[in-house]
């Protein structure tokens, strides 16, 4: 071993050597497109293979980095030699150094391969098979989900996930300026907060004796109660998590994990407060991104059609264009179905307490308003214990209802849920035990009602059902990196 | 039922009216103090008791709404007649409306309510029993732990809190102004990325028949390997998700269930590059927060004593003074404990290949360097199958290490760990063997290395550690809103 000097000698050489190596990230495609270098100067481009052409004098890659929908265009002449030294496939990773110059094509710039010159450089980083399956074509979504490591090499599922991270950015931006406190909640719990029993459990693998947490644990479904917890103290809380439910349905609103959107908010009184709220936040969301105007497009110049390109524009004026969303409650919502819907007719007629299954759900917002709508005010017996009655000013005592709404959008129904939290100890466990929930397991939450608590209400979305909503998506599965559903997990 | 208008009509019917039902969220103490109204306006605040007293002449109320360590002064002439009608406790929820004035005290207004004024109203909006045990005293971190639902009631867990949601808001930040994709993979997963069966597992509560995704499910430890296949289509790629061990540790760094920022960035060649990536992503995280200055000063003077305060200072600068952080080999890291923590004795020395203990960290961070340091290319047989061997400028074949790093903070030890990436699929292949690791589970993964890899390198940083180490807090389980650990779920 080599005697080292004392350590503040050390220190002060350190950082001396660390200077000199450190070393920072690669410029993306688009820092280099939005930034061009100067033209004839020498560019390092790195990225995957997205298609290719030659013609007699001149050959084409199309290279793409996964960071924007944008690929720079790389040009070789004497494709022949080139050609025989690299045997180029689509899918490969490649890292090409070559001379910036001004392109005749649809970009401003492209990188000049010559083989002839000795800065110049290409090089095949990562190789594919054969029978790579992501090529030019377009893939059908369902069979790209039998691909779940390679289906997001596509254009069109990159720009979702990528347009995903940006929702939530924006998301994140609205609940900062409106004073909320983001909170992670647990995953694993004790209690049921649903009340539905479609819970997954959780054990230690190796286990060795008794339960890990010393009671049986499980995933959460919904992260309200803890949620409501906390609201207590810092007043607008809100958390972006996962939440599980082990429902045996395979549709394309439906995962097994999915990420929630919930936030419950103190000091509020009346349901339309939290209509308001929910509206606020996803028009914000919307047209900060259109506004900014790079994701939007990336979104659009990358989708797998025209026809899927006009839908993400009509979703989107569907969100924007009318100066407000209409609201109607659930009592109003079954008569205009009776009246304008099943006009005449006696079939698909609802009783008031039937539910509003989905179709109902999709012809109101998607047909009759042609807008988001909230539906408010359900009758009790379709909603959970922690609901208080309505409002007296729609309240009718011989048709109960409570003081919630769901947010009903074109084309996928329900997308957000929320309402006012009972603040009463004793209706609160009356109606736990009307519903045979076990309340011992959930004093903690009923104790909150004796300790200085304070009117709230609040609300959940399905991150994935908005994703796919705005992304002009037809199926959850493919908003979601790596779906999990009932026999799905394979990885 | 009553006849309802054709559709059209409904709808403007419906904006109307909601229009001018359309409420928003009361504003905030602080919004209040910041943007003050015209003293001797009537005003109305919201908020718990945090503090009360009263002499001859008049009363003294602290009220707290938990979005800011603010709180307001509300004063109340003739206190024996308000407080024959109220009985005030710490702990309760009121709401008061009162005249704004200027103040004599710390702050610059308060809020006048005179029980003889007729717009002036002082209600209770949620009581609190005789005995409610967060008192304006301080308590301990210790006895809060046994109230999980109402610690957060304290100035200062809530301060940390808030705390937590504004770092996440700054990490957010760095990262998109880094082009960095924010994905969210599964936390149920098939695969066990570490190999070390520290796993719980997930089983439908209610099982029919059968595994309910076919095979066995587990909650992942770290999301890396699906990170991985994913910054294979993004590029740059970034996660802030629940992991779980589940170990059996019951210490003050370790939690069953935490969160962690992970991070796989494509096209790196050196761990100096991803050092690089980790010191500036926190170093900016700590001098934006520091440069606002709020949130900064919340966490201050929401401290429990001024030794703590002061603490959370000489953190800060721990981080943000040195210019470079020092990054040393493990080796080196071996010499140097040797040499300097040991020089001359016997116990405590270390043989090349021995695990470097948290107690010989926290020495090497907060003794020797001062600053929080990287130690890179630790011995192959400390660390997961996914790593490549280390740069050739520090391989050394007798001793063999790999291309990784852990950052090391003063007083709390590793922070972040990270490495390169293997990329040859034999290499990995005969690794997993060495090790005994079922390859096929890891077949989906395995799979990436043969369709157009790319050179790829990331981390993983517990997120509550960064919380604690910034907030100045020795124990995770006061940065986690409801901590899980071994026979801890309580709710």
């Amino acid at each position: 071993m080599r005697l080292l000097p004392n350590s503040t000698l050390l220190r002060l050489v350190r950082f001396v050597q660390l200077k000199a190596n450190l070393s920072s990230l690669n410029p993306t495609i688009r820092e280099i497109l939005n930034n061009p270098p100067d033209t004839n100067s020498v560019v390092t481009v790195n990225g995957h293979i997205k298609s290719l052409r030659t013609s007699k004098n001149v050959g084409f890659i199309d290279v793409s980095d996964g960071l924007s929908s944008d690929t720079l265009n790389v040009v070789f002449p004497k494709p022949d030699t080139v050609l025989e030294k690299q045997h180029f496939k689509v899918g490969q990773s490649l890292s090409v150094t070559g001379k910036w110059i001004e392109s005749r094509g649809k970009q401003k710039y492209e990188l000049q391969f010559d083989v002839d010159e000795s800065d110049h450089k290409l090089s095949i980083v990562g190789n594919v098979p054969d029978d790579f399956p992501i090529q030019k074509k377009t893939h059908s979504l369902q069979f790209l989900r039998s691909l779940p490591t390679l289906r997001h090499r596509t254009t069109g599922l990159a720009s979702v996930l990528r347009f995903r991270s940006l929702v939530e950015s924006k998301l994140i931006e609205y609940f900062d300026r409106n004073s909320f406190v983001k909170v992670s909640p647990p995953l694993i719990t004790s209690s049921d907060c649903e009340g539905a029993g479609e819970q997954f459990k959780v054990e230690q693998l190796n286990k060795s004796a008794g339960e890990f947490f010393g009671k049986p644990a499980y995933l959460t479904v919904s992260t309200q109660l803890h949620l409501e917890i906390l609201a207590h103290s810092l007043n607008r809380v809100w958390t972006l998590t996962p939440c599980f439910r082990a429902e045996d349905s395979n549709t394309n609103r439906h995962l097994s994990e999915f990420w929630m959107l919930e936030a419950e908010v103190s000091y509020v009184n009346h349901v339309k407060q939290l209509t308001a709220l929910v509206e606020d936040m996803i028009r914000y969301t919307a047209q900060a991104i259109k506004d900014e105007g790079v994701g939007y497009s990336d979104l659009i110049k990358a989708r797998f059609s025209k026809e899927e390109a006009a839908k993400v524009e009509q979703r989107w004026d569907t969100v924007l264009l009318l100066e407000q969303w209409p609201s109607i409650t659930y009592t109003e919502a079954i008569e205009i179905i009776n009246q304008v819907k099943c006009k005449g007719r006696l079939k698909g007629r609802l009783e008031w307490g039937d539910s509003i299954l989905t179709e109902n759900e999709k012809w109101l917002a998607g047909t009759h308003f042609q807008s988001p709508v909230f539906v408010t005010d359900y009758p009790s017996e379709q909603k959970p214990f922690y609901m208080p009655k309505s409002h007296e000013s729609v309240y009718d005592a011989d048709r109960p209802t409570v003081a919630c709404f769901d947010l009903i959008m074109p084309e996928i129904g329900e997308l957000v849920g929320g309402s006012m939290r009972e603040l009463d100890h004793d209706k609160l466990l009356a109606e736990m035990k009307n519903r045979k929930m076990n309340s011992a397991d959930m004093e903690w939450y009923l104790s909150a009602t004796l300790n200085g608590s304070v009117p709230h209400g609040g609300f959940g979305m399905g991150f994935e059902r908005l994703i796919a909503y705005l992304g002009a998506m037809d199926n959850i599965r493919d908003v979601s990196a790596f779906p999990r559903a009932p026999e799905l997990c394979p990885c």
